[in-house]
């Protein structure tokens, strides 16, 4: 791995003095932000993550706010996902798309009140889209960053450690609902999400100047639960199918070519801006998608680049993320591959920077 | 310093084999994209950059093209700079601005003709605003990411190196012009232009196919001239008051604040989306601007974060950049001053990492 080096640029997080402390061995970086990528190692983190609990320090999940009368007006001009029986309280996994239907970030829409929503972004600055979206149709509505930084507790252990920090009252807070809990006497949204299959929260921090005291809280109240400092875990994301924007697709790719299809309601998402183009897609379906893939032999490199998936000499598709995956003693991979192909059970050959290997098309994710 | 981890997501370059072959020792991101940042040594790279010559890696400046009837107007509503009197072969280094006056990027403009411009851009998604606003405001005209990639020439021997490649006609590209120039058949844009003060150019690789046969034709034809693999250098743009997006200034600062009010034309800039604020900015001036700031003692730790400048406990501003520089013996920063402070010789404390030092402010940058 190489070296990063340190500037402004690559902005701290307020979790940042609590992630160094716990050892932090390696970082990525995302929305202009250091996002930790290994604390132990990446397998230890794996594991650790499966039994026990960990706190994530993902501020780079920066917000987007929209507030005022045209906020929802413009939330749904965002997303071809129909919003209109969102309720406040609810989060929703919502692909952006331009006007061609190119994804242009996947983030969770976080629903405040009818004016008010949260964005929570993937790496690219959403922020720019929706400004000139908002401008150019002169929308009635207010659009910034609030000082706002995600902290996930993730792992079968989270739901005991969250009640221990914020009450039992958290305990009947269903997936993708969000209540407002109390912490030092600020009232916090937090919802049952986050970025692995494990099961867990993300507290909307809102105030950097309590993100180490909540940090510290939740490693005080979680020792005997084996609390470890933790981020997304490459391996874990990979067997569960969670697709990273910037690696597993782009502006090039429609939701349904990410297989994000059954989050489209193109027919009556009135005011998408990419409807007309998505209209075509859902009609004639993608000539690619997004498959779960398997390589064989042992652990694969580092998928810094696009791998191409080949037969008989011809490109098929490409794998965008891989690793070793101790549980299933196998390469895990998430690639896009085209329809004459995208069967399960198809074997193709996928080029690695180490050479070629065999890889397997699979119908789901392995977790 | 951090182990940066690998993904597709921090995307490679047309030139990251030649980078690497070269022994880059650490890199940055930038518009998810790897930057290299040192080579032997920041310190020697800084030496050999004011001596000879460097190749550089400024793939990172990723261009937005703006093409069609509308796109003069496009870029005319995006810039506070007025630019009727730009002809085609002209590059601008021009602010972007919200409609608050706010910047979003400090990029370069490239006129290529009346209806074809580049946009080469500092680290944000510039490409996401320009695209909303041309959809908001329904302009007739297309805006993408091409496939070209920057390479610069840097350094006292530039000009020699570049004659040798692309023959004695580029010595004649005036500073901030440009030529067409070929390439193994291929026909490029070359610029005097670059991201430091020792000279050069940059040359805009269109198709990603050519890029290490350039890399490779250029350190061939400068073996004797000792060519070296570089790139932005952290002294040496420090020295020179280079201003870095993300580090010296961001969405919250007007660019009269980031001392580019000489690049603003705002009574005339008619289009341009932040013009009523920088009218206002304009008359009453700003009341806190970059300045030069020497900061005492030995080498200074990687300012990886705001520090703040303070006098008797008050806080008057904040230094982002800061290096040793071994030409001045001293450490060169750039900072953000209030205006009750701004003035030359202002002695001030700054709050590093690893403690306050005593720090003047100066009217003008060392190089």
């Amino acid at each position: 791995m190489a070296l990063i080096s340190p500037s402004r640029r690559l902005r701290r997080t307020p979790f940042s003095d609590g992630v160094e402390a716990a050892g932090v061995k390696a970082y990525t970086v995302y929305n202009h932000m250091l996002l930790p990528t290994v604390f132990r190692s990446v397998e230890e983190d794996y594991h650790h993550l499966k039994q026990a609990v960990q706190v994530w320090d993902v501020a780079v999940e920066r917000q987007v706010e929209l507030r005022g009368p045209d906020a929802a007006r413009l939330m749904q001009m965002l997303t071809p996902r129909d919003l209109r029986g969102m309720l406040p309280g609810r989060c929703f996994y919502v692909p952006i798309v331009d006007e061609t239907g190119g994804m242009l970030n996947d983030p969770v829409a976080v629903k405040l009140a009818e004016d008010r929503w949260w964005i929570s972004i993937a790496d690219s600055d959403l922020l720019y889209w929706v400004k000139g979206i908002a401008n150019g149709y002169r929308l009635d509505v207010l659009v910034d960053e609030p000082d706002i930084s995600p902290l996930a507790v993730q792992g079968p252990l989270a739901e005991e450690l969250m009640a221990r920090v914020f009450g039992d009252a958290v305990r009947e807070v269903r997936f993708f609902r969000f209540g407002w809990f109390e912490f030092q006497g600020r009232s916090l949204v937090v919802a049952r999400s986050g970025y692995s299959k494990q099961g867990g929260f993300e507290i909307y921090v809102e105030g950097s100047d309590i993100g180490m005291p909540l940090w510290n809280a939740l490693m005080e109240a979680g020792k005997d639960l084996d609390v470890h400092a933790g981020c997304p875990n490459g391996i874990e994301r990979v067997e569960g199918g969670l697709l990273s924007y910037g690696n597993d697709m782009n502006d090039d790719n429609t939701p349904h070519e990410c297989g994000l299809g059954r989050f489209c309601d193109t027919q009556t998402a009135i005011g998408c801006m990419g409807r007309d183009a998505l209209l075509r897609v859902a009609k004639e379906g993608p000539i690619q998608q997004i498959r779960a893939i398997s390589i064989s032999g042992d652990k694969v490199p580092g998928c810094d680049r696009v791998w191409p998936l080949m037969t008989n000499g011809k490109r098929v598709g490409q794998v965008t993320s891989a690793a070793w995956s101790p549980d299933f003693k196998t390469n895990v991979a998430i690639g896009m591959v085209r329809m004459t192909h995208w069967d399960d059970g198809t074997s193709l050959l996928v080029e690695t920077t180490d050479g070629p290997r065999d890889a397997v098309v699979h119908e789901a994710f392995w977790a």
